[in-house]
């Protein structure tokens, strides 16, 4: 029996409680302290069952009482941490790193897994996530308590324990429903439209983990197609007559959502769309080329700060190009605030200034003008992130009103080529974007 | 995102490597700190694949050499440590605790986590610690490393991740030879014997892990009577009739056996007994009483321990009862000693010290000499720690030559009696062991 | 081997074609004896599968030519059946009933059993009985082909063969939109609507085929309530708070459809009701009662011929109330056809005559007034035929278009109690209807 | 609705009993009656359900009764056959031919079928025809009542309702169990025997049915080899080292063995064999040559009615080489006829006569001194009569006490060659058997 076994005997929990605490939430926080408990680890998972029931009752601001008290009662205690951290600096032995990670272990992570012991107990878990997240926006020295919950459920999501299912027409409608609620880019209109999605030329894969096995965690939608796609509108065409198989040359992923807000900040879209690259291009030898059709959110927020306060002189990425097309757009901006049927019909702006636009979009994706040398948008990040390359700006791409309001109708399509990845992605943390000759033609 | 993925991104590990690693092993600790490099992480599971196979071609001595790798290298650096360890001492803050956190975790369980992604990274983890904890026995320096592993198994292989599924007569082969193979207790002859362990008044229930799905964890073996269990013959007999399902009122656990060995510390067996606990009482709601039928490895050697040093005169645990039945028996302790066949022949010595022996085998379960307070038998310390109560020794319970060698024939019931299991798990880790009135009255 | 076998060694169909037949359909028609002949026997499936492929190659006018080739060159001769006749009059052995049996089966039968060899045979016969269905209408004599559809699919679907298989919200979707399509009562509005019906207090059962899997091939709709219901519209309403299982006393079967056309005449209905009943009885022993609430199909049709027509003067089952009752509707009866809209308005004729309606609805449930003695309704046919009992008829139970065109809103419950259904069924066939005294007390 | 169905709904079978039925087989023959009439249609399942119950309890003499009365109360009355015979054979007329079939039609196929709607109904019917087979033994006049099971099973046991599975080792043992009970050619010994054959250069292929989907029906064994087998030893050789697939280029079905006796007379073996000729053709396209290596049961107690009687000197396929083969094998015919253990012995007279014994084997196989023209031996009969081509004479290819009892040791090759099945089989109905010219030139 290693060391630390010795150490889980010990009571790691202080036992007692602040006063502003109601007594529901105190009954709750001593289970929380029985559950560490010797007693507790002796009850099986009945104990276990019990405190999960017991969360389940809070309303909104014991819940917020109980986060706190994980907060300020389940923390490591920092005289024992530097106790062994000297320990562990005087002499790097087994017992002194046991003893050092014992004593810096948060408390709430033992009793996370603990609880996790229940039937449910993932889900449970995942669940309380959510309302922590919510609490968090309000009290901001909750991220402690979040760290642990994050930090166990990147563990326990592991991509080694996930498994990749198609998700086809033949899927239970409880779980195609999911599909339809979670669908975060391009809303599924209705069963129909779910069903386009799922034919032949079509492909979606999710992430499910075992332990809740009924609900997708992440999905992608995929268009296989003999090119890479420049508008959103056909791939998603209830009408549309699928593809032949013969004529599959691109994979084209035009959306992809996440069905589990207590798992965010958890790995999962990464890998997501690299086992469907993997799976793809063992279906579909012939597949060569994978990429995104990708929305640019915040495109036209960015272009009216951009207006309004231009680029700071200094900043050498901002070409005469960039500029110029800046000037040009600057009068014309009130015209591009237009509604979106506007933007449509006949007097729009927008044809006269496709070039300076695009011209914009490029430097927006580039992330001219931000300081971390790369693009403040959450999707370019992603995919950047990810190892991909920008690589192409469509104008008319996707004229919703969301497209329009967006990013004027432009959307992106980031390539993935498996050999570059991995380069691409270390380029991208050190602060560049690598794009295509086309998109740095633009600027 | 929480301030750990920032960490996440900087490199933890050292790349200098001592010269007395061959090249291959080199090599392969360059690659695991590319694995947990920027690159690494873009790589999705390509990398980790490769490293795992990297890790296959390694012969005996070469792991062992990784193994040291992975605890000089990939341990926490005790200045960081150290620094953090002030930072949050002097302000416990969310961010000083996350760079603790971060300087205090070994870097190898960021890398176990990066490997278990790989297609099979579970499978191959827990092989890896199987060639761990071999090495471990000559090198026990690696203890930390070892505990890194079982403090990341036993999160993963937690409760609520496993699925305990009943195995009977209809399950593959191939996973019923894994039981024949893994069989620890009482050892299964042939197919015959396997089938009528698993006929309608036995009942086999196993733990199984969804990423390693065709391999049971820990498996029992139940024997559902009218009564308790007093010898192993005619519960393991295969031509006995199998019993009437309206007879029944005793469970008797008579086997439990671990089937892998990479998950050693990792807590199964408390956790399966008393989830088959739960669906055999709802199954069979007449059934109210749960216990096993047990071996009593180490009585014999215990025996010959004690008739050649006695009990310490100030011990008080030892009653005269005790001391006076250790005075009877040795000087036949000689005739103890005999081959099992003889122990079941005509000159056994065995009926006559029957009384004496029963007392002796209470002191040795009880603890009695012991300095711990406790038994030093791993089976008994096993079912006391997980609640049960030590509630009879059976004569002649087990007069196989295994039986006669280990216990003189001797096997004891422990009894799980849920609404008692926390009070006697607490007494018994504070060194007290609960026994019922019957074996207390054998000493 | 018995003697059949041996018969099954001889040519039995003919070899010459009339000359009508065009060249397409002479070599399928040549095929089919090759396929009868021993070389067919000899080919395993291969024959099979190119005779079904040539006739799906068929147009519509090749598939008539193909039907009149089934009656003309695969029926049995009727010199040899006579032939055979006498010998088994004069010596009923079991060579001469051999013999017998092998002239009298028309050879089209075994050519359908050959052809169901091939994969999906069993898919093809049953479409190939839908466009023999078409060409009987204008056709007549094709019945004796129809005959042996009919004998073949009648043996193979045998209710020993059928799954019953309960269908919910997690069924596939590719399952889910069969219901949608041939729900032929209450039309499914959309998915909505669909999900509703699948709730915990509604039950949708099917039969399926293992030869057919995929496809159901009738299926009942359920609701579960504390009483028996009188009206539509809360039964299909989507917005219905779903009941509470404690409050369940009968099972109101509201909708039964058939999916597959090329089944007709093959009994589903009867069992798939006795066998629902059976498994709602066993999963809700509080549930005692089982009824339908049924349309009236023909009711208005029935009443205007009536109005035309009156009863025969000597027709003594036309009860002067039911006289009287026509004679009240008689001059009103123009009213009675007003659109479904006005009928639902306030200058309706209907809630004046509720009283007449009634009487003359349960005339015409009763047979009154027909020749067979039994109602001439498909629906009232099927139910009593079950061994159902008419119990009573529901005023405005269904106001939709549909239910006042088919019956000025009338719906009818038939009861089915287990312990009369043989007895019900028995008094039906002899041209009597069990009915309630609130129905037979209408009339 | 066909008119067959109006006949349905008469009485078709006679109340009277014969007064040497004792009571309990007149309740049950009264049963059957009942379930065939009005009342037994519209009872659903339960009528079936009790009947079948009725018969299980049933002694051997009772059964014999009941089978007695199946043949003698429902069967065809002869009088209406004939009537209705010449009514059609005055006009073939769909109804006429419906009346005549309905009249044709033994009444026990209707109740068959009835039966069959109980749940375990096509089990039930399975067990019955195994004890009507045996009766029949003694009793050859129920002939007619089992044509009529064999002619319902053949139908509900057509190759479109069977599913052909692959079973390996992954199977449930409740299934492999059942491979090592009934397999009938080559004794499987123990567990190690059949995983041995389970392995990845062996093949195991059954077909089931649905309704009785727990129990095969048939099953076959393949070894995947280099080239053509001409011993079985090393193809069941326990030890023997699995084969490498890429050196796969002959499938050796060494084994077939049916599962249900009472399904005797319904072919599976046929089609089975060419299943899984297209199975394996598509797993392996290198494997082009498919033939079996069989036993040649009754080859030594054809020789000894040789030796006795000779050949007739008019029969003109026994050759000169022949004759002159029979002549040497006669004197030492005693030796042939020795113990096992001696046929292997240093005094065997085997060698010595290897090439007469070649030749008389070849006429025995080749059917030479029989009147149909073809062997009597029905190993050889079923490949030949599947479209097997007869290719090779093994000496010592099987040595065991069986093989050399049988056979003097010797096997034989039939060869499936697809594209000359049918052909094969033409010939063999018409009395000739096809060999290759190696079988040829040994006569």
């Amino acid at each position: 029996m290693g060391l630390p076994m010795i150490f889980d005997s010990l009571k790691r929990s202080k036992p007692s409680q602040p006063t502003n605490r109601d007594a529901t939430v105190r009954r709750l926080v001593q289970a929380c302290h029985e559950l560490l408990s010797e007693e507790g680890e002796a009850s099986g998972t009945t104990r276990a069952k019990e405190t999960l029931a017991q969360y389940a009752a809070l309303d909104a601001a014991q819940r917020v009482s109980l986060f706190q008290a994980l907060r300020t009662d389940f923390s490591p205690n920092p005289e024992k941490v530097l106790e062994a951290a000297h320990a562990y600096a005087h002499e790097p032995s087994s017992v002194n790193l046991a003893v050092l990670l014992h004593a810096a272990e948060p408390p709430r992570q033992e009793l996370l897994r603990r609880l996790n012991r229940a039937p449910g107990g993932t889900h449970a878990i995942i669940g309380m996530r959510v309302k922590l997240l919510d609490a968090l926006r309000k009290e901001p020295e909750l991220a402690q308590v979040d760290d642990d919950f994050r930090h166990l459920l990147s563990s326990w999501f592991n991509p080694g324990f996930l498994e990749l299912r198609r998700v086809d027409w033949n899927a239970p409608a409880t779980l195609l429903e999911q599909l339809i609620q979670h669908e975060a880019v391009h809303e599924v209109r209705d069963w129909n439209d779910l069903r386009r999605r799922l034919q032949q030329d079509r492909r979606c894969f999710a992430f499910f983990h075992p332990a809740i096995a009924s609900e997708p965690l992440i999905f992608v939608e995929v268009a296989l197609l003999p090119a890479m796609a420049s508008e959103i509108g056909p791939l998603i065409d209830t009408n549309a007559e699928p593809g032949d198989a013969t004529s599959f040359q691109t994979a084209v992923f035009y959306s992809i959502s996440n069905c589990q807000p207590g798992l965010r900040g958890v790995s999962l879209g990464n890998f997501l769309i690299k086992q469907v690259v993997d799976t793809l291009s063992r279906e579909f030898p012939r597949v060569r080329e994978f990429c995104t059709l990708s929305p640019i959110p915040g495109f036209r927020d960015w272009l009216k700060e951009r207006v309004t306060h231009g680029f700071a002189a200094t900043d050498k990425r901002a070409t005469p190009k960039v500029r110029k097309a800046l000037a040009t757009v600057s009068p014309q901006f009130a015209g591009l605030m237009m509604s979106a049927a506007d933007l449509r019909g006949p007097d729009s702006p927008l044809p006269a200034l496709k070039r300076e636009l695009s011209t914009l979009c490029a430097a927006y994706l580039l992330g001219i003008g931000e300081e971390a040398g790369t693009s403040s948008n959450a999707v370019t990040k992603f995919h950047l992130n990810n190892g991909a390359r920008l690589d192409r700006i469509n104008w008319r791409a996707d004229e919703s009103d969301k497209g329009l309001k967006q990013s004027l109708g432009m959307m992106v399509n980031y390539v993935y080529e498996p050999k570059h990845i991995e380069r691409n992605h270390e380029q991208f943390v050190r602060g560049r974007t690598i794009a295509s000759s086309a998109v740095e033609d633009l600027i």
